[in-house]
């Protein structure tokens, strides 16, 4: 490579910074520890601006081979990460409740997981990573019903593990497009003339099936999903997609209990739309096979709707034949407080079809058994998951039921949420809209630049936030998040609303 | 769940089983060691046929949980797996040249994996996966310069990791989309039209954009991708699809030298369709931004074509403004006996993206410099990869370079494709067209159900390869797959052949 020289030097100028950078001081236990307390730090530490210098030397480098560097925060030092805190390679320590796009279940570097890595028994898993679909290793389907299938979500007997969340949404729509399919031509063997034009990718074989999704919704961006995918134009722009139908997602106000009637009426309206498009479509030829749907539109802006409007839309679904795919990824593995966020919804019979990834560490989908493909084969690829992710899923619940973790996710949550509502009382002009089930919150800012403005000085004073939507800061912190975090979070936030001018 | 003692019956029946089976005598050697018949077994050892009793109880204990187990061949013992040796939960030790869909480089339990996962350094890189594209751990650039830039092809500057070979190929797809689209609008900022059309998935936002393929192509399993693929209706029936332009992949008659003119003439009639389909979908109004295409068709039937009618192709897609995508998933690694595939073509500059996942442990894509998304979150997901996979690659690079393994694969399949002629000469009513480039072997036999019939005995005589195509035998042995093995497969291959009636 001719960028070769530059490469050497960057590396070895940056590994003398990296020297120089102390760690910072922390508690860690040397004996096995069972609660977060015990061996995180006890608060933010700062020693530069973020991103500070040894941050930008490894961007440096990276961008000299890396498809786009342009979205990095900051480098981090994951050994010297505890808990809640995450520690940058500048050896700055923030309180993190972004937690890798709400990827972290158990915070950094628990000591159960560490246990995980350390047990000779489990070696072998992670070394030999098999094609689970035709090569599963022995102790699969224990570590399955240990792990997923202990959390199933109520109706739902089946579960299939993918290797990320696209990769568990894209196969959902599969599965519900197989369903479809079959129910319309009575479960009798494909035609030939579907099997060759299959082929070909043209119809009948590959049929003029739609998947409804929501404006704002986010399930990933693999061109399946991209489709169902309604947030941001970036994710979206230059990229074919299909004529599917994008129904309204309600624009409810909040706090949601002073605002009944309104949001009734809006939810109404929507669901309406919503049985207007599904006739529209299967009109124009062109049938809904099945709705996609998250508890909580994340990435679009931490947008809310009642059971009741679940509930209902759950109806239509029914109703009309079309399967109700309820994507769990973001709202998934306990952060609203119940481990599905749908289970606030009350219904004994919720989905067809969950899919989750993210803090459920794997990837994949839960399904009725009418979902089921009637063969092998039709849902399938290489690996099917990762085992070595199913093991630290089972330690992760493991710890959720032996600390509490629900419960201390709803109390956290209640703490954070009221903080909120202080806070938009206190700085009317420049928040509202404070919102929010467990820790999974959100607080919009009056501006897009307000927004960032304040997640920048937050980060430099210790709080590490993620912003979703168009003015919205949200709050993803992992399951470990307690009251006194909370207390650290809304100091921060106070000391730089009151100093913003 | 209603099953639950059904469960726990089968999952105590099954614990007894495993006591009893015995795992096998092998040869481990309890220092590091360099290479693989230092710690692999010497044959295959058989002690039931396979599916034997403990994978018959797993699968059905499985199969109250998973959403298919109808692809399972047996479960595994991965503990006692070694090098190129698989042993089953019944303690048959297999010679295994499919090595889990060509995905396992170095062979099982190698001695230098086990280390990287003993390694006290690396626990955090397993413990905290982060979210690559916004927060890289501290040696992400370094790790990225030690594996996969090093191995970077010809003319490629710039990679991206991703978690899998179907979202290597959607993401390389959109990077071919978002070139086209820039070229096309003079690299000015989208118009409002654009962004508006984009979120509701209409043109000029979301283009009528086409990627040309191949007939028997196989390019994964995701919406995009699966557009690109036409190897078994089983893949692709009842899923919608795009209507993109499909060419005929060359039909060769082998071996290859022995039918160059015929072939040159086949290779010819396919190059001037392909034109014909670039022209025509123009018109159409679905421009094609790419042409994707696999070095050796791998599910397809292990398909080969000359380095001439690569290099034609790569010119024809220059003519047309079309990007030249070369699909590496399969083919990538070292197993044609060079790093790369398409590296046999004598090119220098022979692509604008090369995709890999299997044998590369982590998926991703090479691209060249002008394929770069112009902003950062256009190509962008949660978790861009998984560094504990980085780390695995870096340690399998330096044993195929310590144990010369490419020079190995080219002496063995120099071996293995000679046998295969003998046996193809010594039973031509069974089989024919043996093909292959290092250890990425093939043959074909008479019908689908010899060939089934043909793998199954040899199964139980302790080989167990893969299919592909119709009628195909592949074999996609590891990296460690020596003159010895190949013996070992021939003579029981021959074996079968001559009690075959």
């Amino acid at each position: 490579m001719a960028s070769s020289l530059l490469t050497r030097q960057l590396a070895i100028s940056l590994q003398q910074n990296l020297r120089l950078a102390a760690p910072g001081s922390r508690y860690v236990s040397k004996t096995a520890t069972k609660t977060v307390s015990e061996f995180e730090y006890d608060a933010p530490s700062m020693k530069t601006a973020v991103p500070g210098p040894n941050t930008n030397h490894l961007q440096l480098y990276l961008s000299l081979g890396l498809q786009n560097v342009g979205a990095i925060h900051f480098f981090c030092n994951y050994e010297e990460s505890r808990g809640n805190y995450l520690v940058d390679v500048d050896g700055n320590r923030m309180l993190d409740v972004y937690t890798q796009i709400s990827s972290i279940p158990i915070g950094y570097n628990h000591p159960a997981l560490i246990k995980v890595m350390t047990n000779p028994n489990n070696v072998s898993a992670f070394v030999n990573r098999p094609a689970l679909g035709i090569l599963p290793p022995e102790n699969f389907p224990e570590k399955l019903f240990e792990s997923l299938l202990s959390i199933a979500p109520s109706g739902m007997n089946r579960v299939q593990t993918m290797a990320c969340g696209s990769c568990s949404n894209e196969n959902a729509f599969k599965s519900m497009f197989i369903w479809y399919r079959n129910k319309e031509r009575g479960y009798a063997s494909p035609s030939e003339q579907e099997v060759g034009t299959c082929m070909i990718n043209q119809s009948p074989g590959c049929p003029d099936l739609s998947i409804l999704s929501f404006m704002g919704a986010f399930h990933g961006r693999t061109m399946g999903c991209l489709a169902t995918t309604h947030s941001k134009a970036i994710h979206k722009l230059d990229i074919p997609s299909f004529d599917w139908p994008i129904a309204p997602f309600p624009k409810l106000q909040y706090p949601l209990e002073e605002f009944v009637r309104e949001n009734a009426q809006e939810e109404a309206r929507c669901l309406e739309e919503v049985e207007d498009l599904i006739v529209k479509w299967r009109q124009k030829g062109k049938p809904v096979a099945g709705i996609v749907i998250e508890p909580i539109q994340a990435e679009g802006g931490d947008n809310h709707a009642s059971p009741d409007f679940f509930i209902k839309l759950r109806n239509i679904a029914r109703k009309h034949g079309c399967a109700f795919h309820v994507d769990e990824v973001q709202t998934g593995g306990g952060t609203t407080g119940k481990f599905w966020a749908h289970e606030h919804w009350g219904l004994d019979d919720p989905a067809d079809i969950v899919s989750f990834s993210k803090k459920l560490l794997t990837g994949g989908y839960y399904h009725r058994d009418e979902l089921q493909p009637d063969k092998p084969y039709r849902i399938f690829n290489t690996w099917m998951g990762d085992p070595s992710k199913n093991l630290f899923l089972s330690e992760v619940l493991n710890v959720i039921r032996r600390e509490n973790l629900l419960e201390e996710v709803t109390r956290s949550g209640k703490a954070l949420l009221q903080g909120l509502y202080s806070l938009q009382t206190q700085y009317p002009h420049i928040l509202s809209r404070a919102r929010g089930q467990g820790t999974f919150c959100a607080i919009d800012a009056c501006s897009d630049a307000t927004r960032d403005s304040i997640m920048l000085k937050a980060r430099n004073k210790g709080l590490f936030m993620g912003s979703c939507g168009e003015k919205t800061i949200r709050f993803r912190p992992a399951l470990v998040f307690k009251e006194y975090h909370v207390h650290q979070l809304l100091n921060i936030l106070n000391d730089i609303l009151a100093e913003h001018k």
